[in-house]
């Protein structure tokens, strides 16, 4: 494709030869000829000087505009233009459409137009899969499973019994979603009596879910994963977790049972959220924070256990001096005991 | 069923009209006329004044007793007045017995009455199933593999070579038991030499193991779970742990190799405890902890490093002051260095 | 086989009878006459003495050789000899060669000589595997992978599409290799667009992925993981990581995206590494920590965020005592007040 095209339909303004052929998207370091490549992070500006790739798209930097040894695509917004590019450039061929012989699928259960179901998938009796979605090898769906439209269930997924997903819902490999809740009640002799787990799980429309990650269903009610929302890989939500729309999860989060996420929050790697509270809309929780209490909607927290990221910051920076912290007390301690023997000193003579 | 008969088996005392139909077990705040709901946390009484429910279940509150727009179950033991309800509302079909006509099961493979294997499960040379486990669909049971009476084994399962599963065992969705033990010999070269582990691995009755945990095998020896201990999703158990009876450990939970875990501990969401330690019984360790060092019996740890959880809630408030404590510290410098200079010019004309 | 072999064949100098049989090796507080055991850790020497074992494998101590019952096995590498020794008296029947009936192998797969491939395995079109791997039951291989020679990957595991592996790698169960990388760019409504995630994933010779881990692909450009590296379980490393030779990541790991981790790194379990970073050769990193700066070679840090180790078990211990820090800081600031007070006192009637 001419990068003239190229720049068109990114919606990017070109700064170069438009009649060049791009045949493929690439990283900057590891760039070609040929190959159009994106800068979008001042960490990788120093990188652009030696590229070999064509064409670059170039986000807005502070100061004077960096030099490209190639064509340029200029963009506000050069995570998009990225994403189209690679949209673009890359197409992995579809699985076949249909079922395939060698799976297993309930005989009322509800197969939409155009869908694709793998070997060794499991359907269970009364579910229904939407038009075009795509079921990888080896899927456990289970019984009265409802999935919607255009979703892409990969291999090693386990969907349990009753779960609703919506429309355009993309699992990754080894994903569970419905498995019990953790819930028991402690007996008299010191034993656990398991609480049943029988409520619903909802995974609305445009969720993705990373590798291996588990959403667990509630005793009664509902775990609900709202529209838009994505988690990362080994991400853990408990049983009757709320999740809002446009949340972001990195990985290995895991959020206990019966807590409220608000719209648009984002959460960290290996975060921990404990239950029973509410994170408000748009708040944000650094990297490894344990969030032990509510958290109101736009605050930024961080830490273990989390407070404001700003205050954080400042007495992280104070705790790694804290040896040094300590023996300054100490000689104040020191420089103290000395003041007040010379006073007691003086005083004394005085007193004579 | 009447509300007089839910009392009855439930073991409460009723107030209210026992003549009311019960048809569901519903949360406080999603409860409709004729379902029952439940209130055990002090946090959901506000939502107790507004509920729908016909009836509630409800534990015993500090001061006046809460009032209820609905019939009410006393009760000492909420919680378990509430598992015994949803148990008795709810009631998921099991799957068919008898083996799928999809699996591959070894031909000497011993399988219990009345067991249910379901689509394509494999089970190796030489296993033996107990009557009545339920084996869902794709789970992969290896050669030598003994499982006990009563278990339920979730889809996408695996169950090692010569693992030995109890009685009423339930392996969640994707739990992998008996993987090697992460054991290498460092060479002279840098390279790591693989320690073959070719352990036992015996999880004992009533466990109950969650969405994408491993419990690895050890070289040598075993891995042990005792009777009646719940592990949480994404936990991890290393080679050659011994964890007692009754132990709860929540998501996300790792426990490093061959140490031991005392009964009726209980450990909070992502904590990490090191290797060839031992954790004494009944000890409590707080969310997101890293315990390094052994734990006394009945110890409350927290924190990373892990220390007593009233010393770390205290030292905890001081952190999140530490930028204020270190200019309270500078200054008091600040005003010592101007006593000490005080002094020392009243002292100087002195000794003139 | 006669302990005078044993210790031949593991290069280990005899003290004691070589003509006693050995038939096993075991634990040292397990082991039986006839047993082989070790002892490599100063921890276990208690229970040395005590051991009913036949010959132990034992390594070199500060201080007075330790006296053991029974026959010894002395070597300067204990963890090595003990290697060799589970090897030379464990000995698992691998599966039976060829390709299961009950698999489905696309027909332009490339299969090596003495492949074995389980039931219910799936190998995509175009997929290529070397001679001797082992392909265990419920399997997904996508299309386009190719994997090397002598390669183990155990039930459960996700190979997906055109995923590189190199010889006698091995995936424990549940694995996921070349998941979506988790990359949204935000559009101006507040939605996530997805990134497409095309880009390639190579592990190479001799790694070693522990159960249920994750390791994602990038949009462009690769993520790797090089010769003779061992991932312990449910460690997660995002796209576009590069990770060196040799290197060792403890269970619960945490990668974030485009980090690159140098040659014979450690990092202790539970660690998180934030992206666009980079860990230097041979660096040490404690466990729980939060990598969010480069580290150099060489270097050993811990804490969340992490810095150099040593300080760090200096200010976790005065974190502890930080209650009674804040008590001393306030008594001096009192003491010192008074002070100020009687030096203000004196200085008064002077002036008059």
């Amino acid at each position: 494709m001419k990068l003239g095209e190229v720049a068109d339909r990114l919606r990017c303004r070109l700064e170069g030869n438009g009649d060049v052929d791009i045949v493929r998207v690439a990283a900057v370091h590891q760039a070609q000829p040929g190959d159009l490549t994106f800068v979008a992070n001042a960490r990788y500006l120093p990188q652009l000087a030696t590229t070999r790739a064509s064409a670059v798209i170039l986000g807005r930097f502070k100061g004077a505009a960096p030099h490209a040894p190639c064509a340029v695509l200029h963009t506000d917004d050069p995570y998009t233009a990225f994403a189209h590019a690679v949209a673009l450039f890359t197409r992995s061929a579809p699985p076949p459409q249909g079922v395939d012989a060698l799976s297993a699928v309930a005989s009322d259960a509800a197969i939409g137009a155009d869908v694709s179901i793998g070997a060794f998938v499991t359907v269970g009796a009364g579910a229904a899969i939407g038009a075009r979605t795509i079921v990888y090898p080896n899927v456990v769906i289970g019984p009265g499973v409802r999935i919607g439209d255009d979703c892409v269930i990969h291999s090693q997924a386990s969907i349990r019994e009753r779960v609703v997903l919506g429309h355009r819902v993309t699992l990754h490999n080894g994903v569970v979603v419905g498995s019990d809740g953790y819930g028991f009640a402690r007996q008299k002799d010191g034993t656990h009596l398991k609480i049943p787990q029988h409520g619903d799980v909802v995974i609305e429309d445009d969720v993705e879910i990373g590798a291996n990650s588990t959403i667990d269903r509630p005793a009664v009610g509902e775990t609900r994963i709202s529209a838009g929302t994505k988690l990362d890989n080994l991400v853990h939500v408990a049983h009757g977790v709320a999740i809002g729309r446009r949340v972001l999860l990195a990985a290995q989060v895991g959020i206990a049972g019966s807590t409220t996420i608000g719209d648009d929050v984002m959460m960290a790697g290996q975060t921990g959220v404990a239950g029973h509270i509410s994170v408000g809309k748009g708040a944000i929780v650094g990297a490894k924070s344990a969030v032990l209490q509510p958290v109101d909607a736009g605050a930024f927290v961080t830490g273990s256990p989390a407070f404001p990221h700003r205050e954080w910051r400042k007495a992280s920076v104070v705790f790694r001096h804290l040896p040094a912290m300590k023996k300054r007390l100490e000689e104040l301690e020191q420089r103290i005991v000395e003041l007040e023997e010379k006073l007691a000193a003086w005083q004394t003579p005085k007193d004579r």
